[in-house]
């Protein structure tokens, strides 16, 4: 266990946990109480059983995320159940407080009955503005979003797909800048067919990429294949690999000018990367060992790595879009979060770095750049609300 | 609508709902991020892998309720959803951490279904220390909390019925020293066979009372009646009403010490109060009118008036119990919150008044009195430890 790790503990325990809940109002007196309470309470019930929409302004309702998971795939720690899931659905609440000033609850269910967790995200729905799912195991999580997407009438939004997908569209949009290549000509090669590994390819697939070939363990996946194969899989060998190429993760880096690992760590050799274009590009997403170290991909030639971590550049971090996503998503009141919200945000992420200030070591902003929220968040408002999935009427532009 | 309803829905539109969540650790850089997210919290959740209770230690769950309802018996409005009840719902998250610094979630369920309802709060108990029950119609709400604790390892308490219990009991016990009588030898006539009138009634059974007489709208509940009746009047008409008296509420009067209603405002005319033996006892807790004013039941010679309001004395308000419960239990970490520990919260609120201090317009503690929920929670505590319900091997004294 290396320091860091024993510091968090610590802090963990000192602490007992990381969030707590306030009030907003005084509860002080009698006088007080009979406000937040009996009797006076029962004013703002009556007029919300009157029109369900009004919990939106006389409840937190319009402004609280449930951080909903079942504990099957915690980081890189796997299937550890909902108790050991609780600090990691924590943190993420507490991000979306810090980044976009959104109130949240952590909830970890004891169940992995597909069914059953659909049921009960459901029916917890009428307290929260939208729903966050996270580390939850593919391939369930598909099911379980595009259900939950069909039956609420709020946002429902797994981050570990869709976060993940739109900033490394945004990385990858400033990536081509920098290379001088267009979309439509680019080759990339995607290796991993979890929940992030499919949603960066549908995201990129609707930005206007055309080649993508994904890889899972086994090697290529391709129309036809018969082994190692799901559903999902089976949809991704119809819209990706228009070559219908098989074999090998090597078989496919041949004449590639991106490759995007969400895999494991270490898995680039020299003899793969010398398979690529001139320029390659590199996103080694694998947690928290990259596929290929950065030093290294520079010494092999690679002129551009993006990875997971803090400690390099160009970090692919979930916070640079979630919160925002959220935050806009709530402030028009979105009954979902379609395809053009997730695009809008894609495309804000990467204009936010201006064409002068690009560098290979600046792809993508800094989790801690205090504009990316609010330019996130208005993007993606205004994305719902031209494709009619929101309440609101108009949205203020926030000031850079 | 009054100013002070006025004032409430203005107070609850304003803040958009009343409560907030917040971070107790600072996330304003990336070794910050580090420590209370990825990568520094996979240490907290490898140690709650191995051993889930030390979730209690490295997370929340320790110091946290959920407040879950479905809608269905909110105040006195009845069935009014889950969206409207929400306002409650938050304001008695609010209560716990006013009152005993207790985090709680509001959590409203979009479900009427008694299977359904315990399946998703079963499933939902990793997360907390303990479920508050609230607002959950009859007879409904007897069978989900019984369910409940026996398939949860974490305390379920359902307020309306053992909240309310408590302090009537604890009212009751000191209403008894001023008037002289005996538990064993009073009779107590209970309107209302509802959730409080169902609970209260066990509860009193449990405290010594011998000689209940329960009646509903359709008069005694007595065993072989064979209108109106459900399983928990069919269980009470089997414990209560000893000498198997038939007849109406008038008829249940003659001769009574105690009236308890959790039924209808105004019920009680004089020649009810007439029926009932020297020095007539009541406690007229329909809200927010209730049985009789107590002017008039002073004037018809009630010598103690107990009511539910706050503008008047000796009110029943379950703020002083559940909130030093909860704390107790959590305390404690116990399994259950049992009859035992019900019954030291009731003496221990009874207690809290010294016999010189008692008067007719002081049997039950002022909301506010701040000694109580520490010695509620304590008393809570102790009672779990005896009848080894909770983990906790030793409980710290709270100072007086």
């Amino acid at each position: 266990m290396n320091r860091r790790y024993k510091s968090s503990l610590h802090m963990h325990k000192i602490h007992n946990g990381k969030m707590e809940t306030i009030s907003k109002v005084p509860l002080e007196n009698k006088e007080d109480l009979s406000l937040a309470y009996s009797p006076g309470v029962a004013e703002p019930c009556v007029e919300i059983a009157k029109d369900p929409s009004l919990a939106y302004e006389y409840t937190i309702k319009g402004n609280l995320v449930a951080v909903i998971t079942d504990g099957t795939a915690v980081l890189g720690l796997g299937d550890i159940g909902p108790e050991a899931a609780l600090p990691v659905m924590e943190g993420k609440a507490l991000l979306l407080k810090q980044f976009a000033g959104i109130d949240s609850f952590p909830i970890c269910l004891d169940t992995k009955d597909t069914d059953e967790i659909v049921n009960i995200v459901k029916a917890l729905s009428p307290t929260f503005g939208a729903i966050n799912l996270e580390d939850i195991s593919a391939p369930r999580c598909f099911e379980i979003e595009q259900r939950l997407r069909e039956e609420c009438n709020i946002p429902i939004f797994h981050d570990d797909q869709h976060g993940t997908a739109i900033v490394v569209g945004a990385g990858l949009i400033n990536a081509l800048k920098l290379v001088g290549k267009e979309r439509n000509e680019v080759k990339i090669v995607l290796n991993g067919a979890g929940a992030a590994g499919v949603a960066i390819t549908k995201l990129l697939l609707s930005m206007g990429f055309e080649n993508i070939i994904m890889c899972d363990s086994k090697g290529i996946i391709y129309e036809g294949r018969e082994f190692s194969m799901n559903s999902v899989k089976h949809e991704m060998s119809r819209i990706t690999n228009r070559e219908k190429l098989e074999g090998t993760l090597e078989d496919a880096m041949k004449g590639a000018d991106v490759f995007v690992g969400v895999s494991v760590a270490n898995l680039l050799t020299k003899e793969l990367i010398d398979c690529m274009n001139p320029e390659p590009i590199v996103f080694g997403l694998a947690n928290p060992i990259p596929e290929i170290k950065p030093e290294l991909a520079k010494e092999y030639g690679v002129r551009i790595i993006a990875t997971g971590r803090s400690d390099y550049p160009n970090q692919v971090n979930n916070v640079l879009a979630f919160p925002g996503i959220f935050r806009g998503a709530l402030d028009v009141r979105a009954t979902e979060i379609n395809e053009e919200m997730k695009l809008a945000a894609t495309y804000a992420i990467a204009d936010l770095i201006k064409e002068e200030d690009l560098r290979e070591d600046y792809i993508i902003p800094d989790p801690f750049d205090d504009r990316v929220a609010p330019i996130v968040a208005h993007a993606v408002g205004k994305a719902a609300m031209s494709t009619n999935v929101s309440v609101a009427k108009e949205i203020v532009l926030p000031t850079r």
